[in-house]
């Protein structure tokens, strides 16, 4: 690639709105209010650009024009608003948008903005179109169902019990305690209380899997250059990179090797220019706790096979070698698809600008995020700084 | 705008299929062959990135990771691979995004792909979701019925019969029969048979709506500077933009004055540092006749009011003062939504390098493009040249 021409970008502005089971705000007012919340962050009024990240709007809320709607509603008459998607991954596909627009010259100021509501209809069929819809899913095949295949190929190879799983789940939740936006901030989960948990789909567990749930989070990205003129701590974008595998998990030859994982990521580290071992957290795509073991290990955090002993050995703690969900996660902060990845990454401009309260981390400079479309078809990394 | 960081884009390779009521080919299928045209084209068998343009696999197809689906089914492995959308304007969202990753250096080498098999359900009640889902489709409205509102604002304002209309309609049907991927290129069509078609929603006639189709199409993008290593003939995009109106009808004072496209035109004209009196053709949303008139005078072409003079007239054939449609547009060679803006950007492409065959205009080396989403509540605007 040829960087020559790219601006840099930074994130100056932040909104969100709690995860709720069931928002008493409808889709389009979810939106709206963070978007506000992001401009007035960035002490705006005015931006050129909105990409809205959103999933299901299409059979949820019969909605097929949602970002210029969020744009109309949020009284921005006349400037540039698109949809953009990658299933389940869909929130950092905004997030890239807006970087595209910015880094391009195209922007000045873009709005990144994610939103689902999941609670007005039945999410799980909607869920499943983000698999193949001619050969996977009429074999009855679901996100959740593809989950618990990986997670019972990956005990099988390697010879493991489900409760090495039950670490990712405990420390997404102990974590969400201190996040004001987290869907189970208000529960307390135990080691038995997830041992114990119902079954879904053999072997995966209920907290195995992230909830339906419904939420909106937005950013306001400028060029660094400028980013000063609308905050004391714009927090740099080092990289973006977007990667695929093969659609189908029948068609990888290793399906535990999450290649698309691994390949964003790499794509990312060399255009940060840093390692692995320079990230101080990473907010990954906990959706489900196989999902985040498996990504651990593609990133490099792990060798294949040891992603979970990083779980056991605490390691993914807040003071672990490689703190990850450090505010509960899909998991606990909840999985509100298309805002997902936005919320994560208000959390990781939290953290970088040492504004996440009792889960401020203490050496919080370099964030990694990976968000994951399907059975991991699709992979998006992000690297952050302050 | 900065514009010092952009790197110039130019189209290198296109590929289409011909456009079908039914096609044989399934929606994938259709994606991929189309792909590969357009990769066959430019001399590649790699690129970095697809941009895919869908709006109803959601509900037609149960399929929403269309990006990567098609990347995958092209053998496309890694590569990166979103979706993206702008309701009907959906097209030309996918060719700006392929524009902001070669713009902005993240890509050399970009696709934009755009398909849709509409054959596959009733697409009528899915279209209607590019308008507002709680204010406007409750109360039955389509956007066949918005158009037809706006022909009706428009007769009535200036006093006019609907056969003023006409000439829209013949033609592109008249210039569709020299494309031999229209869906119409068999069918004559005389100034009579419009005059008495059916009336679908009054005053609008069945010829006064493009038909409901299947097709697809794609291009291959790269920076300008290395264009010349693909082809002999690059096309450059001298701007791309997008802007957006309130969101319903009901809300805007002036519902025949198209506000997005007007803004978008201006901000296009002057990235391109270009007048409309450069225009040498005019690729229109011809969606509806109403919304030809309408663009026409949006962009310049016409004042207020005399939209329809330019048809009436013959000023919109290829001998005119300001040809649309040269290949069939919207009305003839048929709009399955998501591909459309790819196609009219092939017949763009085709015209400035001299190869539209007995469609060819004598001058054409500015070219214009509009997309309009929903009822203009979104028009995305590109400008190209040889």
């Amino acid at each position: 690639m040829n960087n020559s021409s790219m601006r840099d970008v930074s994130i100056v502005g932040i909104g969100q709105i709690p995860v709720l089971k069931e928002s008493p705000l409808s889709l389009r007012q979810m939106g709206v209010k963070v978007v506000n919340l992001a401009m007035a962050s960035a002490g705006v009024t005015q931006v050129d650009a909105l990409f809205a990240g959103n999933m299901l709007a299409d059979e949820l809320q019969g909605q097929k024009h949602i970002a210029t709607l969020v744009a109309s509603e949020a009284g921005l008459r006349g400037i540039e608003a698109l949809q953009v998607r990658a299933a389940t991954a869909t929130g950092a596909a905004a997030l890239r948008m807006a970087y595209f627009a910015i880094a391009s010259g195209e922007a000045d100021l873009a709005v990144a903005v994610g939103l689902e509501k999941m609670s007005s209809g039945p999410a799980t069929p909607v869920l499943a179109k983000a698999l193949d819809a001619d050969y996977e899913v009429p074999t009855g095949a679901t996100l959740i169902g593809q989950n618990a295949r990986l997670m019972q190929m990956y005990m099988a190879e390697y010879g493991l019990e489900i409760d090495v799983f039950n670490n990712f789940a405990l420390n997404a939740h102990r974590n969400c305690r201190h996040n004001p936006n987290a869907l189970f901030k208000d529960k307390a989960v135990t080691a038995l209380m997830i041992q114990n948990s119902r079954v879904v789909e053999p072997p995966l567990r209920l907290y195995d899997a992230s909830p339906v749930c419904d939420g909106a989070a937005a950013l306001v990205l400028a060029p660094r250059d400028e980013a000063r003129a609308y905050t004391d701590q714009p927090v740099r974008i080092l990289a973006s990179s977007v990667a695929t595998d093969w659609m189908r998990l029948e068609d990888r030859q290793k399906p535990l090797n999450l290649f698309a994982a691994q390949l964003s990521a790499r794509k990312a580290f060399r255009r940060a220019n840093i390692n692995p071992a320079d990230v101080d957290f990473f907010e990954v795509h906990d959706a489900f706790s196989i999902m985040a073991c498996l990504l651990l290990e593609a990133v490099g955090f792990a060798k294949p096979g040891a992603g979970w002993r990083l779980a056991v050995d605490e390691e993914i703690g807040w003071q672990g070698k490689i703190p990850i969900t450090t505010m509960g996660g899909l998991k606990a902060r909840g999985h509100p698809i298309g805002a997902t990845a936005l919320y994560q990454t208000c959390e990781i401009v939290l953290q970088l600008t040492g504004r996440a309260g009792e889960a401020q981390l203490k050496d919080a400079n370099v964030a990694l995020l990976q968000s994951v479309g399907g059975a991991a078809a699709t992979v998006i990394t992000h690297i952050f700084s302050n």
